[in-house]
């Protein structure tokens, strides 16, 4: 490793000033395994971070930018790195080098941030180009940015909501086309962005109620993600229903009391609970709802609910064994399915009252 | 920023010393607008990065670990990290530092990487778990890696092709639905992988000759894609079906030498050019198939095609530029499809001669 590390440092060096610093500021053999080596100049605000491992190096440059301003084009310079390191590896009296793998620059700094962790906390990075609006409601954090292939998309405390190219959520939440809406009660919990409530109302319901929180969502949503709501929440109130801005667990409560069914009960909340009523973990939160919206449904009604990451097996088991357990006596099917702007499966279920 | 600095590196000092590393190996003022310092231990393979800007505040945590070691699990450190980091800089004399962002923890120098840049260059982070196979083949680096939510997946040259979830790239290749193959004569290029074959089998074609270079993916597909391919390639020969093993740009020679042609040609090649009889870029590989494939489609035929990325306007422009430059006299439609695995919309043509 010596050797590696003697020549890593002599080949950087020979590789990387050209492109943002002027000196190795920090060098380090890691152990037998692989070199560390920051490159920095008191005269740039940049920097590049070298690792060479067994089987790869990685070059992570980091670029101080001021908001607005431009990325330089590093993907020349980028291309003539990894060309010059794959060929001093393989020159290199080292064993087991016979690959680099150049990871994309890691940009830091700008004027908003573009990478979304997934559920299970990898690291994905969007092309926002703009960050459309913001706002802090009593609720939650509301953002709205554009990306230049999904249109609009809405993230509630920085989790990925919903955006302009996901009608396949939307088709997925009121069950894939299996049921027929006409003239049939509708009970929809949250779904402020508008997307439910516009693909329901063209299946002719005889009555839709929705209940969502936040008026900041809502309102966002009509200006801004009109290609997921289109003019289906213009009004609050229509012929065949009712968009109330309320905390849907009080709600559901009252629409109890009135002895109030549906044929089906559509949720569509955030993963992440905002009712100020509540506490508790996620699960917590969706077994609350579920227990509050089990009485509201009709013997023969259908209870739609957007199930979470599919790649969280053990939130699902969770959740299925909470379905399972419950007194109302129910079972589901689910299904699982590709929403674009996620970059994650999906898991949509449908529950029913078995006796 | 000064206050911002001294700040800093006492918080971080105190932050993250428990976590992987025992001292701040360097500690830099990048100008006025961040702070980097680097956090290493010479006990310790691992090391941290953190960087300050004037709207987030990163953690880069690099670990070093032996091939198949597991990472620690740092989720509540780093939840900790990000609750302090908040507070303190809230409380720091300074402006502007409202909000701090935690990315997750970059792992590098495991036996494969997870991270697959995207057409743009965003930072894509899979959820793969084991190389299933991989092999340098005369034309390619093969590998299959197995994602918990996509299945097997298939890279060559370490660009993703597809994956057992993927069967929506493989109807909208096949024209979404539009387009009745029974009875008719097919031409597929490229679509090692099966899933072509495997589909259009079913709409029981007269007769289909696929042409595919390599090999190595057929073998490898046969075995380890079967959720893409089935039962489609275990014999190269069937009834109404051959698989050829050559290079198509030579073999669309021959069958024009033959005078055959085609109801439709399906081009399903990678969208980066293997053939060793051909130089150049992606596009006059794409435009080098058309010419070659435009004498063997029938008059009233189509040509379907894959287009690449929808998220690379010029790249889409130039093709359709040359489609339409094209002396043959040909239009075309197109369509933007989600395929689960890639991340990315993804654009489809179908072309026909206009005269």
């Amino acid at each position: 490793m010596a050797a590696l590390t003697l020549a890593s440092r002599a080949c950087l060096n020979a590789w990387l000033l050209c492109l943002l610093c002027t000196d190795i500021s920090f060098f380090q053999a890691q152990g037998p395994k692989s070199a560390l080596a920051l490159l920095t100049s008191p005269n740039s605000p940049h920097s590049v971070q070298i690792k060479a491992f067994e089987e790869t190096v990685t070059a992570d440059i980091s670029l101080s930018l001021a908001a607005g301003e431009a990325a330089p084009d590093l993907t020349d310079a980028l291309e003539r790195v990894r060309a010059t390191a794959t060929e001093s590896l393989k020159a290199a009296p080292v064993q087991h080098l016979d690959a680099t793998t150049l990871y994309p620059p890691v940009v830091r700094g700008g004027s908003f941030p573009t990478v979304v962790p997934s559920s299970d906390g990898l690291w994905i990075q969007y092309d926002f180009d703009e960050l459309v609006f913001h706002e802090k409601s009593p609720y939650q954090d509301v953002k709205i940015y554009h990306s230049r292939q999904f249109g609009n998309m809405l993230l509630l405390d920085d989790d990925p909501n919903l955006a302009e190219s996901d009608l396949a959520y939307t088709q997925a939440i009121l069950g894939s086309g299996r049921f027929n809406f006409e003239g049939k009660s509708v009970l929809v919990l949250g779904a402020g962005d508008g997307g439910v409530l516009h693909q329901i109302l063209k299946l002719n319901p005889a009555n839709v109620i929705m209940i969502e929180i936040d008026e900041v969502v809502i309102n966002a949503a009509r200006k801004h993600l009109r290609g997921i709501c289109f003019d289906s929440m213009d009004n609050l109130t229509g012929p065949n229903y009712e968009i109330r801005v309320k905390d849907c667990l009080g709600e559901m409560d009252t629409l109890q009391a009135q002895g109030m069914q549906f044929d089906y009960i559509i949720n569509d909340l955030t993963a992440v609970p905002v009712s100020t009523s509540l506490a508790g973990s996620d699960w917590e939160f969706l077994q609350i709802v579920l227990n509050r919206a089990m009485p509201l449904l009709a013997p023969h009604g259908k209870y739609l609910t957007q199930g979470g990451s599919a790649n969280m097996p053990a939130a699902t088991r969770c959740y299925e064994d909470i379905v399972h357990a419950h007194p109302a006596g129910l079972d589901f099917t689910k299904e699982s399915v590709c929403v674009p702007s996620f970059h994650e499966m999906w898991l949509f279920y449908t529950l029913w009252k078995t006796n």
